[in-house]
């Protein structure tokens, strides 16, 4: 068997040491005689890794003390609806305010408007979302329940590489494809959230850290199991909940530990992504399509100056092993998604074969 | 390894030829070189799963071609919020008839009545939902936009033999418990749904069988994730959907086919019910907790004369491989969950052990 190096967006490859885990105890958790996804979600067994995964993140991530961490049905997209269900009213003006650097950005704008008045205070659209609006020179409506960004924005490859400071107004943040990526300070946020299918496990689920004083908001409408205060309460377990994500994401979270941690992993992306940029910038024969300031390390977008050689690129790309590197139709061109379980390796074959295709048809 | 008879009420063990199969192909999927949950939910391959899920389901259920399927993220228990969001106002007097028997049906009232009238038109409550009442005797409000019911009750282990007819008025069935255990004519039912991990796959999906006509009532409040309409009209990948769950789901329709159907199924069904049924019945050291004309072919309910000797029952049984038959504590007791993937010899196990306990302490 020959795993290819996957450099897919989500969901997105795993590290081979969880995968191989996984793999073995498939068929007989702890010599239960069943598997992890045969078991009851209220087993000892499953409290236990429900609680270790709680443990090892509050850590890995240094939560404090206040925050609570829910896993929530749907993905990062359900919390689209279930953020303004659950703190638009915490200012009856019930108003919430975006930043627009992508399309996740617009599509959480457009639903909260469902449910009272979104306010796009800045956007980042005019350029095709290549860059991330300057947050100091806007003024911030008192009257917003919360401020939303996206901090990795997977389509066009830009980051926010600090966050604003919002003040008494809570900054909420979809961190779906870099949380565990990078060192945050999480009291900065009143809401963290990511989908695991990125850098935390499979798809199907979504990590929500939310301080406590945020949980007494929820309209009336809110449906049960889009009710965080519900998760907080019941341990994200008032119904079936996803025992299988939350069973990886407990191995992706030793993992973490495994090797260093978020400050560890923080050091080897940022090499990795450098590795790429440098790469692409010393040649006209590839270019970024990023604004440099505000490139993410996690998702690499560039294009060929010769676009019509993209598919070919595409082609050779994946006879070599380098798997998914299309970019999204938002953008064109290649993206390389290169979370954490990506190795070293893998940009060191990408650069390769970046190079060699170069040589050939520069 | 030994693997444990499990006798689980969710989630339950899955066919161990299925559980094999996954575990094999577990990091190497189709010589992708890459796992099933590693790939895009948007991959030709994940494409394929989708679609032969689909077909299978189809054929296997009978499904008639003015139905959709969905899958759906949140278990059972999210459509207990989405099905009043997109239903009940098929009728502007926004009313729904549930039927309470059990857990179950009561939570789905509770939630619906965040969005209109509840009305619950009849009840087993007095007697701890022992049994399936009279709905002949019943009168059906004819503004009711619905009519929800429990088809099998998980806890108490009792079922509908036969569905009622609700004549214009759909007719909404909470299947999770047994679908694809029974012969069902969907035709009688303007939506059925379940969540997977009992008889379908692994915990954190539901799958909604919708007659087309019925997704067209959605409230302006519907989250979009949680709108049927954007389901059907993006085939579940409105956002990345729980593709394991799928995956697994298209494993066990295959074990299905293979193992003649559901027609098939239903036989060995009704015979391993029948073989702990009569057990229970022949001696007067257990008794069924559910009534017997109402009694549940997949949640065998029963208890022992002597409850105190039902600690010691279940810890004996759990030595000797039969594994979770705790009852659930509405009811007490043991219960014997015995899904599509409990081979006869399970039941055989169990009624052997009941056997020899009742000689050692009858």
């Amino acid at each position: 068997m020959t795993r290819v190096f996957n450099f897919g967006a989500g969901p997105a490859m795993l590290p081979i040491d969880v995968m191989e885990k996984a793999q073995a105890e498939f068929l007989d958790y702890k010599n239960m005689g069943a598997s992890v996804i045969e078991i009851s979600h209220r087993s000892k067994e499953f409290d236990e890794i429900i609680n270790r995964t709680d443990a090892m993140l509050s850590e890995l991530a240094n939560i404090p003390s206040n925050y609570k961490i829910l896993y929530v049905h749907g993905g990062a997209q359900m919390q689209f609806s279930a953020i303004p269900l659950n703190i638009i009213n915490r200012n009856p003006a019930r108003k919430a305010s975006f930043i627009l650097t992508g399309t996740w950005a617009v599509k959480a704008s457009k639903e909260a408007s469902r449910y009272g008045i979104a306010l796009d205070i800045a956007s980042s659209g005019d350029s095709n979302f290549n860059y991330i609006p300057d947050f100091d020179s806007l003024t911030l409506d008192p009257e917003s329940s919360y401020v939303h960004i996206v901090s990795n924005n997977t389509l066009y490859g830009t980051r926010w590489n600090s966050f604003p400071n919002t003040g008494e107004i809570p900054l909420i943040a979809d961190m779906t494809s870099e949380f565990m990526s990078r060192k945050i300070d999480i009291s900065q946020f009143g809401i963290i959230f990511a989908g695991l299918q990125k850098n935390l496990g499979p798809a199907g689920l979504a990590v929500v850290i939310i301080r406590e004083d945020l949980l007494e908001y929820a309209l009336p409408e809110t449906p049960g199991l889009l009710n965080y205060k519900t998760y907080a309460e019941q341990h994200s377990l008032a119904n079936t909940n996803n025992t299988f994500a939350i069973y990886m994401m407990s191995l992706v979270m030793e993992w973490l530990a495994d090797n260093g941690g978020v400050e560890k992993m923080e050091e080897k992306n940022e090499a990795k992504a450098k590795l790429i940029y440098d790469y692409i910038d010393s040649t006209d024969f590839y270019f970024g399509t990023a604004k440099p300031a505000h490139r993410s390390i996690m998702n690499v977008t560039f294009n060929l100056a010769s676009e019509d050689l993209l598919d070919n690129f595409l082609e050779q790309a994946e006879t070599n092993s380098l798997y998914a590197l299309k970019g999204h139709r938002a953008v064109g061109g290649a993206r390389a998604s290169i979370y954490n379980a990506m190795p070293m390796a893998g940009c060191e074959a990408l650069v390769n074969f970046m190079q060699g295709f170069e040589e050939k048809n520069g």
